[in-house]
């Protein structure tokens, strides 16, 4: 027997509508590659949006076409994100920090019809025109036209002509919120990127969890800075989280180092902020460089949400400490929309003993409602939560992929969940501890060692700058971890040593082999160790030891 | 174009699973009719719903089936709520306040199956048995087994007696998220009552908005105090809300007196609570009539949630004042699972002159999101958000009713949306106010009177106890106000008096015609006045003066 309750659908459109009816004096403020700024209420945006979604049709998009970007985060950006899902097109944000080759391969496997672009972008878009397909119509984001060039391979379109001379009186089309929304692509370390299509059903109920009480609790009293980049899984979705809840969303575009984030900051005097460990490492270097800044007094920053990569522990305390804000983790995937975890970190002498507080920074905090997660062995056998047992980290719900754009292979188990690819413990309070990834951990005598731990251990020896620790073949116990360090500038120490500082923070089997000392680590477009190119380097090499003793 | 996302149901049974995954640490407080207090940490919760819905299988309970109860708040119907929707059938909250014909008359028309019981309605299912048609099963709420009668005209089974010697290892079943899960009679005043059947996806999308910063903002370091009975709309969702959002979550059992409340309050800590006006009225006279008690000192409330019924402005400020905490206004309806707005009550001094703030005091809030809003006039033209343009109000979205239970007349309008039966203007911030019911409201001249506000404003004179203004025919216009007045004990003023005090506070054209003196104004059982029967009443009255000067 069904229920007798209004099936109506789930639409992003939804999301900007309620904002201008209910929070019209909340503000999304823009900031341009000038350190312009502008703001617009919630409902001269949706008027925007609707504008554009009119040019957007009269252009010729149609529902499932993609519409691209390579933009930083502007208030234009965000009108395109309601624009285009809300006609039932799919935004598809592009990182511009990929290499050249890989953005072109990305637009064309997506095919999308539309590049929208930043002014400061035109260079890269130049280069890529002549490879690109499927592209009809290219539309720089900016106040006026560009005066076109004689050998411009493509002809500039701009923002603010499209939209000239829109009402915004239009109405938002009903859609099945089944319908593909938005898509991103992820950088994985191996192979060609793979999209993410996301729908409105899923974007929605992302907004509705991850913006809630248990998630990154946005409210109306809040100023949130988005320095994750709205191109990166949908900036965590603070467009819809935002919009959904009234907070105030400011957009910093292009300038993202501690001096620009710290002034943006104090000037919209904003409650929360969202960005990767880089992001903050350069605020904090900016405020310890410059004593005569008074943080605490100066902004108004009560929380700052870290995502995108493990954070270390001296930032957790630095953020605590100088800025005196919380600090909350958060871990999600581009195939989770992203979020799947988070936790706040406590602060000093909050918890007992610092030990406490310290094995608490390693972890990913808890799941939020809707996903759902297990670890399984080798085999798919369930493991328990106990805080020990590390297995395969499988997740399920509602705004997790159920398969890749254009890809046949299915990705699912058998019942319904997605492999994350980390290897991950749960403890019994529900907390996630990621302590690898599947493809780097090292399979030993039937056991797990974690690269990521003995990374972590051996990049606190101070004269270590950079670690990385990957598998060798072993005749024996199948494979054992091979360390490569790369040393500070002018320190200087051998495997011994470092091998020594490891020994009392780690089992005796987890023992490196032996240390290498590199010159240079490589790294991914996104910043991630490229460990691919470290195992075939390194893929005769031989070891100091054989095993542990 | 379809998404790429995993299409997982949102299902009832997941609220819980993922309170006992990630909130084990919080608990569900239930206070019985003796004073005693027992606490269940959600995963024990839990596994008690799990082992119920084994026993209601074993007891032959089928997906779609009604499950009803007669209980005030404890855990055991806290433990029916997720045990009966998570194996697909329907958990029916019967009022035991209504009239008993009224209580017989819902059972038969649900044709529930079982009836779950408080010990403490024996004697009022003792009175109803013979006349209930479709009841298999009568299960008293209770620790032990009650010594059967003689006379008994059923066979009472005991709850703990259908759970011992289940695991709580059980699975709950894949189910479509439309599926009914929940249902509950209004009371309205005329008529009989009416059905309102609710889903899963309605519940779970209710939970999300109605418990998100939007809403009431429940957090994990909430402690909830929920006085609106689980037996009315769900108690405003607090049980999937509390379980969603990790709060713990107080159930005061059978004693609503301001002594039991406050106490209860006190003892554990609550930091938020949720009824109707006259529950925070007893707690006020509690307090007032107690003056060795210190609120702000032994409490820690920081917010109380009314709804169900205007609150006077007099309580509002009380609450602010003696309890320190801040008031939250909620307006909804049975029929919107209830939560259609919400919003805050600024605190004196807040805004700049204290007129703005009353007019605050009766405004219902903002829309949560999800649900949508229109004003219309009487031939269903929309209304501007001006504040000052009163319309029918219509509200559509994921947790409003298409169709009664039972009921074939169709519901909504050609848009889908669901008139309330209320008068309503809409300001531009988005902030609204129900001026009067539809079937109230005065229609004097192509305009409307309401009926409310002269009530408001009659009642502000110091020897009116309770007014009720109804609609008298009237050959030129139309309608025109009666003013129906209960004086306070002891007190004396004439309908000249009355009048006179209300003139400065409304337009002359809304001054009642007449004013009458009665010992008595009717009331249904849930305490709203029954102006049907003063109509009857007054159906021949003549009035006074007859229409504006």
């Amino acid at each position: 027997m069904l229920g007798l309750m209004q099936e109506q659908p789930l639409l992003i459109s939804s999301l900007i509508e309620h904002a201008a009816e209910t929070h019209a004096d909340r503000q999304v403020v823009s900031r341009d590659a000038a350190g312009g700024i502008r703001s617009f209420g919630y409902r001269a945006l949706a008027s925007r949006a609707r504008a554009l979604a009119e040019a957007l049709i009269a252009l010729g998009v149609k529902p499932g076409d993609r519409v691209a970007t390579l933009a930083w985060n502007d208030h234009r950006h965000m009108e395109l994100y309601y624009a285009v899902s809300g006609i039932g097109a799919v935004i598809h944000t592009v990182n511009p920090r990929l290499f050249p080759q890989q953005i072109g391969f990305i637009l064309n496997h997506a095919e999308s019809c539309c590049l929208f672009f930043d002014p400061g972008f035109t260079a890269l878009v130049t280069e890529l025109a002549p490879g690109l397909t499927a592209i009809s119509h290219f539309v720089e984001m900016a106040d006026e036209a560009a005066v076109p060039l004689p050998d411009d391979p493509f002809v500039r379109q701009n923002y603010e002509h499209l939209l000239a001379g829109r009402t915004g009186a239009f109405a938002w089309p009903p859609l099945d919120d089944r319908a593909a929304s938005g898509l991103c692509y992820t950088s994985g370390t191996t192979g060609d990127p793979k999209g993410v299509l996301y729908a409105h059903r899923s974007t929605v109920l992302h907004a509705l969890s991850a913006g809630g009480p248990g998630g990154f609790n946005v409210t109306r009293d809040d100023v949130v800075l988005a320095v994750v980049p709205l191109f990166h899984v949908n900036a965590w979705g603070l467009p819809y989280v935002c919009a959904l809840n009234g907070a105030t969303l400011v957009l910093p575009g292009p300038r993202l180092d501690g001096a620009s984030i710290y002034e943006l900051m104090r000037s919209q005097s904003c409650t929360m902020a969202f960005g990767v460990p880089t992001v903050w490492m350069g605020l904090i270097d900016h405020v310890k460089n410059n004593p005569q800044l008074r943080p605490p007094d100066e902004l108004k920053l009560r929380r700052v949400i870290i995502g995108g990569a493990a954070a270390p522990a001296a930032l957790i305390d630095d953020l605590q400490d100088l800025l005196g804000c919380d600090v909350v983790l958060a871990w999600g995937m581009t195939e989770l929309s992203p979020l799947g975890s988070i936790g706040r970190v406590p602060r000093k002498g909050e918890l007992a003993d610092e030990e406490a507080r310290r094995r608490r920074l390693a972890k990913q905090g808890r799941a939020v409602f809707g996903v759902t997660m297990k670890i399984v062995d080798a085999d798919g056998q369930a493991l328990p939560r106990d805080g020990r047992a590390a297995g395969r980290l499988l997740v399920r719900g509602p705004w997790v992929t159920s398969g890749y754009f254009r890809h046949d292979a299915p990705l699912l188990d058998a019942d319904g969940f997605f492999e994350t690819g980390d290897i991950a413990t749960i403890d019994p309070a529900g907390d996630l501890e990621i302590t690898d990834r599947m493809k780097d951990v090292i399979k030993s005598g039937g056991e797990w060692i974690s690269s990521i731990e003995l990374e972590g251990v051996a990049s606190s020896h101070p004269a270590v700058a950079e670690a990385a620790v990957i598998a060798m073949p072993h005749p024996k116990w199948q494979e054992r971890p091979l360390l490569i360090a790369r040393l500070r500038e002018g320190r200087s120490a051998s495997a011994d040593d470092i091998l020594a500082h490891m020994a009392p923070h780690i089992a005796k089997w987890w023992m490196p082999d032996d240390v290498v000392f590199v010159d240079d680590i490589p790294h991914t477009a996104t910043g991630k160790i490229q460990k691919t190119k470290l195992r075939e380097r390194f893929a005769g090499h031989q070891a100091l030891q054989s095993g542990p003793n």
